[in-house]
């Protein structure tokens, strides 16, 4: 099976814009081939992950982006599963360079958010909660993830003090990266004294709606040597799942889907839990950095609230891992279907040394992408990351 | 490579119905599976073609299924490319097959359309063309495919009536498929008679607007044996290409690209245009056939519009295939999303001999589908489909 490598990255500014989707990706494809051939000498497939027709009133975002990119004549699709279509196109990219069926694919990730204001966002949000049984409550995303923290709180030692701590954690990884939407450090005391927005989660606990495009170019080996590439990554892992769409149908602290997808690439890679340096985690919500370390086997049963800590203070099973470098959704931002391919462009800079020397991780060499799309893992795709 | 075979297919009822999507899906799926295990105990993954979220403001479609059809923990997703959605999934299911990834695949097409009325559909499908050049302008699907058959009655000796002898074929054989929307013959007065949508393109030009559902399983062969099926089709040929999104960016008359995808078929599959015995060609309006007839190698240049004649009333250079044997999209229906599985559906049945017998083609041995999105090939994708 040849080996999927990520060649070069590139994304958009993430933030609010005055850039449509289609502009947002161009920045981001150019910012990916610098210095390399023109992308239609390149790229034999384009997958992109785009949550909501909603925003811009656009589908058919295969064709577009193909387009954008000068591609005439080539497979390129939408795959959406909410904010998880950034890795589930990642996953698409890596599996047909594995297969042999194409050498070069670009995996990218487009949302416009603020197209349609808050209220837009909330609205197009809503449409992953299933129809029949949790729309009509007119439930919100927020909403839907307070479940989930109210009982993390119930069943666990963990205040809202501890989740405040990890979105100070990552708005100081921001502060660090250059592509991050909240490029400003706060405290405990600001994400506890912001309004709730769903309680117990309160404004500074929630990602942000962002604008943002992602692309990743996934490549089998004889094509990094024709580009003459020096520093990849290795996609060692890819793996999606699915599970029961509405949230009261699911254990709400026991993130099922991230479990397994997160075993199955371990397994693909060959390594362990306490093998991973840096993880990108979907923290959409602080509780979910929280949730999704215990789901991949990074921190104990009902600690992985001490996220935030440095490893030498975290309980007595825990591995060293460092997460959401890159600020996390919470602060990097969250353009919902780039999210996916956005932490790819953080392990990659990670793992090739090249992110901001004050949040670059010495030596890190193996990385963990978690991105999940409904309520937790209504659909989770995981990817392992090594150096090449 | 391991073979990818349709093991075995099934349908909603094509129409307007007060069945929801998931509803819809439910019934065709236990079609499917009558006489065979539980679908968890067989399907590795699933994907499902789908238009739009407008309809059932409704994403997440992929674990939706996933969870109506018992799956849990197998990847899900769902892919769009509007009104090619559905063939899109059945390619990654048979890719999926061929590379050995997964044994047995679900691909599934699911459309709502008559939930927003026909303005609602009118609407979400106009989400398909290019929203900064072709949205603005206020044009419709209709008024779009009116381009291409201005043209092409000003390029070649059609003429309007022989559009409508299209829909008069299609209707003929929707009569004898007891899956179609429209079981009634109907005449080229009738057509030629009916109002003007956007001229040349009157009312019966065009497809309805539909709710169904479709799923056809693809398996490996040692699946197929296991489960103890006798019958089943082979998918000998599997591509898709995507094309300039605005239809000013492409010629109107020559369907660049679904040559392209057809002649990556027939290549796979080893066969030429005139090996096959019937196809279904994405007929939204009466003048795509004649279209695509041309692109797929079946008639000269200028000619299609012949496709209703009989083989030996054609013009020299034609083959002798049979077109939209199902009804096609014009009187079997159209639910977008889920247009590419029906195809598929229909070539099965012809293939292992079980279509009604008014509408059984002797002998049919090679099936072709096209599949469209956008305006003609703003994506396309095609597959050959052989008896075992």
């Amino acid at each position: 099976m040849p080996d999927a490598h990520i060649v070069t990255v590139g994304t958009s500014p993430f933030g609010r814009t005055d850039l449509t989707g289609r502009d947002l990706f161009s920045v981001a494809i150019t910012e990916a081939f610098a210095g390399l051939p023109d992308p239609a000498a390149v790229v034999d497939a384009l997958y992109v992950g785009n949550q909501s027709e909603a925003y811009e009133h656009q589908i058919m975002y295969g064709s577009l982006l193909a387009e954008w990119a000068g591609l005439r004549h080539v497979p390129a699709e939408r795959v959406e599963g909410c904010a998880a279509a950034g890795a589930l196109a990642l996953r698409h990219a890596v599996e047909d360079v594995r297969s042999g069926r194409h050498d070069a694919v670009l995996a990218c990730g487009v949302e416009k958010m603020t197209a349609g204001g808050t209220t837009g966002a909330t609205d197009a949000l809503s449409a992953a909660f299933d129809r029949a049984t949790e729309q009509r409550s007119g439930v919100t995303a927020p909403s839907q993830y307070a479940l989930l923290a109210q009982r993390y709180l119930h069943e666990t030692d963990a205040t809202e003090a501890d989740l405040a701590a990890i979105a100070v954690k990552n708005h100081a990884n921001a502060a660090a990266n250059p592509r991050a939407m909240f490029r400003s450090e706060t405290t405990v005391e600001t994400v506890l004294e912001s309004a709730y927005i769903a309680p117990p989660l309160k404004l500074f606990d929630c990602a942000p709606v962002t604008d943002g495009a992602a692309v990743a170019l996934v490549a089998a080996e004889h094509v990094v040597d024709a580009l003459g590439v020096a520093d990849t990554v290795r996609v060692a892992g890819a793996a999606a799942g699915a599970n029961n769409l509405a949230v009261a149908d699911r254990n709400l602290t026991v993130i099922e889907g991230a479990a397994a997808v997160t075993t199955e690439a371990y397994a693909q890679a060959g390594i362990a839990a306490a093998d991973v340096d840096i993880a990108e985690v979907h923290d959409a919500f602080t509780v979910c950095e929280a949730l999704l370390a215990e789901a991949a086997g990074f921190a104990p049963r009902g600690r992985g609230y001490e996220s935030a800590l440095a490893p030498a203070e975290r309980s007595a099973g825990w591995t060293d891992v460092a997460l959401s470098t890159s600020g996390g959704l919470k602060a990097r931002g969250h353009p919902v279907g780039a999210t996916g391919i956005a932490q790819a462009v953080e392990a990659f800079e990670q793992l090739t040394g090249t992110a901001h020397p004050d949040r670059q991780v010495a030596g890190a060499e193996t990385a963990l992408l978690v991105n999940e799309g409904g309520v937790a893992d209504a659909v989770t795709a995981a990817h392992v990351l090594t150096v090449a």
